[in-house]
């Protein structure tokens, strides 16, 4: 049923985690859609994850999830693997939106631990068991405890590695111990792939033995990113240096112009919006910046695209 | 469209947030849901609250919750008003399920801050202006930090009172402090219900001015809880008093044979399976009580049944 | 060395964590702490607490608390037993505080878990260990995680209590769970203090097994909290409701003036000044209340004395 | 009375937060300490910064306090500015210290917020005022929330840089926007120093326009970390790169054999007792590392002196 050949494993490199274009609650923007995939893409990553925090997955309808699923599958059309975000309170619904994914031609699916109610470690173990039997692809765990309340231990991420239908490890708490112990499980594993979600510590990941980042500021500037991770990988530190100040120039602009977790997004979809690419509507119950910050947020991306042309990317 | 007559306002006394009997994922105990309403009318109760964290809500499929809707609310056939709980982190979904508990005859309608990315308290208030219009019932709002990572500040909740459509809220946060601020905005409003979680505050809320508690334990013993209620009401001190002490053996007891946020479902499924009322089996990533749990749950109840006849309630 | 026959066991009652009246930094309001003394004393307290969180302990110099520990016991002269608080992140200043707390005649000492870097409970059963061999006074477990980020477990206190010469345990931590466990523990040692930190859980506690409280608001109005235990102890439920609302309108108008954690000692001195019974300096980083907040408390001042008139207490 | 020309501004390079050699609970390691200090001198770092978190500080008394004082200042002989943590609950205190460590002959001290009962941020504000009209020396700000429960908030620090008495931040949030934002204030204060904590964001730090470290590692291998900070000073981008993964190896190892808090100062003493440079007693309620955990750290140190003399360093 699952064909693990979709994706080269370990998956290496840039996977953007892609914000969800959207024109108002219950619709995508969909030549805003069309031309974010075509962006990204061009940029050279080795994957795109849908629907998952950056994406505002749980604040979409199920069905405009499907949607977006259909149409980035389709869109994407086998060029490099989608991996689509499934986390739910519900397991039955997290298992329905995989089937639809694996029917649309995804590569993999990832989830985080339930969110409402936080299980403990040995529920959540045996809460995968029950998971992955369910699913028709692949599994990646999404560790994000400041958003669900509960992370995936390592005990337990190394318990998951005994099944191979469990296949990675996005690791977005920022704690780089947990994720210098999670790159010490990987010998047990040569297929596992394991990434880091905050993209300021790319680099650090990579020296530790990642294989890459889930980077939302590659929606942006995807190039750079990818970079960055060619850079690290070839080991030619004067340019991953270069490129990792230039990462830390957006992060540092771009992600705080707002004062909320949910300013990231905010701030990558106005960017996104001034850049021409899509629409920066929010799922409820964000909004969009408004004109004040809208403004900031279009000096600095005029800023950066001149300092990111500088550096030949 | 909204026809309030249905709730009469403010609501007062007990509310059981009813857990959901499955018998299995997704798939309801129909003779044990059929038990267990009885046997919560039975004790006297004001009103059904279903689907909140009690009920396990965000853990079944929106399939199971519209059934569940539909035969609660036909079984109860208006004897008491039912309030269905729809907090959701998309927008569409709570408005859908809203709309489903309307057709089916339900009351009112609760819902907590999106749960996923915590929203800012503007961003709080604009969207309970955007629900509401949207919503054919009116709304309770329900507020439950430990699980919603933000609360429905007190200004938030004063600003909410400015509109009719919003009839009361139920305090989750345990915090007494945040309570009586909440009973001291009751005079610009005299239909609002104020409902406390906690049932071992609900003496105190009482006292401070609330109309009543949503009080897990009154799955198990409702006519404890109604007693309890009824006694604080009626200025029947000693009364009031014994009854608080049976409660607190309830919780000290059944609640705490587990170690998790979960321990209460768990004890309260588990001591109504004991009881024959219904089946314990729990949506993942939660499960039943084993064997050496469900002993100690046993006796729990056995001697609680004992003591709660002793005082004649 | 030790004379436990100074306290006698159990310790029940109310046990004022007195207010350390100040008229600058490093100097104590004399003619206050004098009138503060008798004050307590006069509403038939069972102890006195001095140096502990509502002591403003820590902030005190050592020269400063020394002072206050000889005025205070030598005041006392015995008639109810005088608990020093000796909390510290430096194991060789609290027994030094300890040490000159027995030679000026006090009963016991209290202790909190040191509270800069939190230990591990193996760590901090060890650490009591080390502590007792070194005190001339029993001990007291302050149990306080809010401010020292590590409780003392039950599982440290059940361990502690294999130790004759820690004697109690104050539970401040408003974790009524928690607290049910203490009491449970009660049987293993009769001659051990169980008591409440919250005032708003002192009758809660009291009918949980628990010996009384420590309660703040009784350096205002100790008859008050002394009539609400006496009440609560004789079984008089009428009466114990009413003083138990009571004690609600003086922590929900006295201490709810601040909006930070000092807002409670802020309230009491403020009100304490105002009612010329001591000044209101406070200890740095914290500040008296200014002319605005200081109408507001005197305005409930004389409310709080007028409905506690009419109690009759 | 100050005398700021003994601290070159800003103060740039490595600043190592010693571990404060102990026999017993109140005696100094006499002969670790001079090894000690000779070995971290002889490394080329910048600065000495004792009775900071890692010279557990808190935990001692005030005489072995003001004796390590003495002993630091006197065999640093001004070779470089020692700096001194008077972070206190008491300010008086507070006061006593810094006036022993100038008449000592340290260059500056160094200040938390007062950490029993947290201020707010004017509160801290205020309390700065206060503290640096006391201080015979130039104040160092210590951000530090994790144990003081409350920042410096970036307000708060702006406010303080308007006192020219206050030269400087050590940032061990570990928040790298918060380290940004205090990076963005440098230009109104051409000699004020901004230091990083965590040395695993050394190297981000200085591309940030940090001027150094207050690494602990540099307790151990002082040389690496001030390779490391000449390496990303002097635009040596491949060799920054190696000492960074170099480092990263150190904290991977060295910090993670213990479980809590305390794990990377009981990793720290533990090594530099393998190294035969002082005694690992700990101060309560802590306690070294008993024999397995001692022979892992002695694995690691064997290790990585390897790999450091590899590199040259």
């Amino acid at each position: 049923m699952i064909d693990p050949a979709m994706i080269q494993t370990p998956l290496t490199g840039i996977v953007p985690p892609m914000i969800t274009p959207l024109r108002d609650r219950d619709a995508l923007d969909l030549p805003g859609l069309e031309r974010l995939i075509a962006h990204i893409l061009d940029g050279g990553v080795s994957g795109l994850f849908i629907l998952g925090t950056t994406g505002e997955g749980p604040g979409l309808s199920y069905r405009l999830r499907r949607e977006l699923i259909d149409r980035t599958c389709r869109q994407v059309g086998g060029r490099v693997p989608v991996l689509v975000g499934i986390t739910d309170t519900a397991m039955v619904e997290a298992v329905g939106l995989a089937r639809h994914a694996a029917n649309a031609g995804a590569a993999a699916v990832v989830a985080a631990p339930p969110y409402y109610l936080p299980g403990g470690q040995p529920e959540l173990r045996e809460y995968l068991g029950h998971l992955v039997r369910e699913l028709p692809l692949p599994l990646f765990l999404y560790n994000m405890p400041a958003l669900t309340k509960v992370p995936f231990d390592i005990e337990t991420v190394r318990a998951a590695m005994d099944d191979s239908r469990v296949i990675g490890l996005k690791d977005s708490s920022g704690d780089m111990t947990y994720f210098q112990s999670a790159a010490e499980l990987l010998p047990q594993r040569p297929d596992w792939t394991l990434l880091i979600g905050p993209e300021e510590r790319l680099l650090d990941a990579v020296l530790a033995g990642g294989h890459g980042g889930v980077c939302g500021g590659a929606n942006l500037f995807p190039a750079l990113f990818v970079a960055l991770y060619e850079a690290c990988r070839a080991g030619d530190a004067n340019r991953a240096f270069r490129m990792h100040a230039q990462m830390l120039r957006v992060s540092s602009s771009i992600y705080r112009v707002g004062r909320h977790p949910s300013a990231v997004i905010k701030g990558l979809k106005c960017a996104l919006s001034i850049t021409g690419i899509c629409d920066d509507f929010m799922a409820e119950p964000f909004h969009r910046f408004r004109e004040g910050e809208r403004a900031v947020i279009a000096a600095h991306v005029v800023r950066l695209q001149a300092e990111i042309a500088a550096l030949g990317v």
